[in-house]
């Protein structure tokens, strides 16, 4: 397991780290301190996504459907947690060993004394095996909450529940392992810093899969098949739920850094702060600008989503491009926003806040421009990665999805669909003295 | 003083930090910074819970009483912190000396070089005393911010900011004297590491003597005594305080270690991380299946609540637990909260956020718990600490109420009530331009 | 360039860290890595403030303006991020060399390894470039967000963006070279220790600049010249970006120490984060006070903004004063504003937020009180400072707004201001389903 640490911290970062000369200069327990800090720390940032979700998806549904948005991103994020304790987590990391998969084990810290011994501070611990399950385990979060926002005002409570569970503790840590545990897409060359391909993409070809089988809402498109807009209930929460992701993007894609106990690592993260806060501003200016020229008006929810675009965009190498080149990945992946929403509105795939462009679209234009920077990544290990991650994501959350609607079914019925799914399925309203206009 | 502080590290960690040979590594000036950016960024972390507990309460209550419960987190978290500057500190924790009360004397930093003189970095300082008020202000104001919420809606602005001002500037620093001032309970060997008993206890007794000298709502039981359903106005700002909450958790328990300058500490905030995390995502799950067996709904606030009651149940030993028991714990803190809601509607005490099955009950479990894990700590002591804590703080807690009540009166008016408080109180309306259904 | 970081450490934390004999202690790299960390921490903190102003002016505007208030305050983070990059910063901090400008160019790190070369971490360096870019960078667009609460809904959007643009890339940059770069005015010992002057009031000036040749809102002001209340559609979200930008300020004046990497540093900073506490804290209480005394209410807005001044108020100078005297610098704050909103409406300044009063005028009192506990500071020094930046700002302002103007208008027309700026700018609602009263 230590080997595959060493791996994924020569990989990820794209830097070998411990190799460097400059380490020395700072003691090995003062180090072990910084590496550790930065996981928990970053991490708590990334834990902080989660209520970015959580409000971005409230304020993009109907006001009838924001309770069950809401439990579902308070639920999702503690199964995503206890799974990848249970199970996600040796799945991902113990025992991969340039293959396809970890072991089926419990997840305990090697170093924790809290059993009744001593800590096991040695001489090759670089930091706390705790710290990195937590920074490990808020992404798995990530890739959950992805899925939620695109099934959101028809997916039953229980059964997308259970579909959580199953990437959690399954499809997630078994792809993540290809690349982060040491394995055989990581042996290829496969580059992917902090996760345009191995979270987003993955949450986002989950949702596509969810929507294609769940079918879109009811009275999306009408009989000519054009789209009928349904805004969302509260543009300053989808605003605020922006802000939010953005703030843990510096957490998400920093932390990923995974160090901190030389100059170079805290070198090496604030380019990575700057290049993720750069893509993002690229990403609102170029939607916004698209949106202007399309559609003759600004559209919010495309400048919204043009920073996720950018920050998904940025996040599969935010540490080697200039300022000047995250800017134009970020604006790149905006401009991908503004054009694939009409897309998937043509193919009546019913995304309910455009996370499918969001984090599929741009976690696939990340992955691709890691090349632009990165003079060791090839275009074809990335494509390879891409592609191999898409088809086991697709092919295992198509066989979960048609299980769970052949047992238990996913669908609300079109009454409780029409009614709202916070009366039906949770029997209150989000704003119960708000009358509807 | 130093003696104190020396006892408050051992006891409360669990360990004994100090006498750490791993910590010989770390230079002292290193270890003294980072101790005190513990203190710093995890106290900045619990702060953000006044904006947790301002937007769970402002999204519980009904919306003609949003604006009240805002002034009212606004005010008491500034009127916690000016109080425990001039009183608070010293009371809790100078010159306690295994006693029953600190000092009567305004806070000022024994190591400041900002009144003109040369900072006094000495040999046995480990951090900067600053830092470590910082820290412990913010818990005081949490105290007072769980009795917001159980009696909004009919208490007055005035009088319970008067009663906010005993609370933070005498009862909560008295008691906590008791053990993190290395008063007698530390003596005994009484355990509570960030406060289960010693924050949340007591909020949550200060609550209830409130609620019952206060009596519930107008029209909040019927003729028959059973509740009427008073719905709060805003599911997704619970939601988004519950999640700040949570975030602002990982800063309460983690820098309640009050040491980061060694490994061992880095190993075991990394501990307390993990098990704050998943004793919330035990206490979400718990209370979301126990939801949907008794009352065959998932109830979002329900759900909401067992990520607060998990972390309350955490909250008085993090450290020490698995994993797996820390899921447990939570867990059992979820249903405590399902099964105790009833428990207080038949005996017809109105608490608006459910603040009591959270902060009390569970806090007294936590406290209990923690003979689960911590091999030092005594059923029979822990019981003893609960009681004569909760006894303290019933006791000065319905004088103080008993007093506002005669002197000045603490309940609105029928009428004023049923106006709204925003109105009676605020002369404004919290969100003037929807109209009621 | 080197020598004016030297001078901007010395001057701004009016003490000489790097001369302390106690940072000998920590080792240079340690340092280092601290120094960066703080920046990218507090400048994390700082960024969220951005989301502070969005939630702040959300709640603060009509529900018809609602949605543009937030696309204006993502805009204008991402405009100001990318023009800081491409001019701004090294307008403000390269080659100023006691004099009133800098030099125009594109910002690239000096110590960046990333575009193929090895890390330059030499001798001198005490913290990453990019770091301090970051943290330079979410300051500027603090300047910015003030304009937009004051601005809001009448005017246009794409001329808003265009006066930001000018705002962050030129305006804000030359007048902060003057002070921070090392310029004119530091040679002259003008103390602004975080911005009271060079943030706070150069928001306040090109937003009072801005309001008085735009005008006020139609119907603002009856036939008789009295205000007419436009209350805000959501104080709880208003409340909720008061407690971002409290919890922001923590990074915005901690981090303005500029260092972390010795003993010293870390004691100013923890005394750094009581006063900036104790400050708002003053605001509030104060704010509370004068309302209930003056209009017999307490005003929820009028406490908002007090928190706000209060913070304010302490940022010239949050390092020297005692924790008493922050809470008195603050609670003069909070009566500033009370007192100073009757006198714009008196004079027909249309300030939507409250911006003027707690930004420009709080700002200026804040400069003032250095002198109260920073020894070195000069009160006619201190004046000149507040003067000659207000008198660059209002006449580059007044330049900037009176061009677009003349050239492409500024102010919504009559009937798109009464159907709302939602509606005519960005053709949606921030609310759709809720009516209006």
């Amino acid at each position: 397991m230590f080997m595959n640490k060493l791996k994924k911290f020569g990989l990820i970062a794209g830097l070998s780290v411990l190799a460097s000369p400059a380490m020395a200069e700072v003691p090995g327990e003062t180090a072990f301190i910084f590496n550790t800090l930065l996981f928990l720390i970053m991490g708590a940032f990334v834990m902080w996504m989660a209520a970015g979700f959580a409000m971005l998806e409230s304020g993009m549904v109907r006001s009838k459907n924001v309770a069950t948005i809401c439990v579902k991103n308070v639920a999702l994020f503690s199964i995503a947690g206890i799974l990848y304790y249970v199970v996600g987590y040796n799945l991902m990391y113990s025992g991969v060993d340039a293959g396809f998969i970890g072991e089926f084990s419990m997840w305990s810290p090697d170093d924790s004394a809290y059993l009744g011994e001593t800590p096991d501070f040695g001489e090759g611990d670089t930091y706390a095996a705790g710290s990195d399950w937590f920074f490990q385990m808020v992404f798995v979060a990530t890739a959950a909450s992805i899925v939620s926002g695109t099934l959101a005002e028809r997916i039953k409570l229980w059964p997308f529940l259970g579909f959580v569970a199953l990437l959690t503790a399954i499809i997630y840590p078994i792809q993540g392992s290809w690349t982060w545990g040491g394995g055989w897409l990581s042996e290829m060359g496969f580059a992917d810093f902090a996760g345009s391909t191995i979270v987003h993409s993955v949450g986002g070809w989950a949702a596509l899969t969810g929507a294609l089988i769940l079918g879109a809402r009811s009275g999306r498109y009408n009989a000519a098949g054009a789209p009928v807009a349904m805004p969302g209930s509260s543009m300053p929460l989808a605003t605020l739920g922006t802000f939010i992701l953005w703030l843990g993007w510096f957490g998400f894609n920093g932390g990923s850094q995974l160090a901190l106990g030389s100059a170079e690592n805290a070198i090496a993260i604030s380019q990575i702060f700057i290049n993720t806060n750069l893509a993002a501003a690229g990403g609102v200016v170029a939607a916004m600008m698209a949106s202007q020229m399309v559609y003759k008006k600004v559209d919010l929810t495309l400048a919204l989503n043009g920073a996720i675009g950018g920050l998904v965009s940025i996040t599969a190498e935010p540490l080697a491009p200039t300022g000047g080149l995250a800017i134009l990945i970020g604006a790149v992946g905006g401009l991908l926003i503004v054009f694939s929403v009409p897309v998937l509105d043509r193919l009546k795939i019913d995304d309910v806040v455009g996370a499918i462009p969001a984090h599929l679209v741009c976690g696939v234009w990340g992955t691709l421009a890691v090349v632009l920077s990165n003079g060791e990544a090839s275009l074809v290990t990335q494509i390879i990665g891409i592609a191999s991650v898409g088809a086991f994501v697709v092919v295992t959350s198509s066989i979960g999805w048609l299980v769970l609607k052949a047992v238990v079914g996913i669908r609300a019925s079109e009454e409780e669909e029409l009614l709202g799914l916070d009366k039906s399925e949770l029997g209150i309203e989000a704003y119960p003295e708000f009358s509807r206009s």
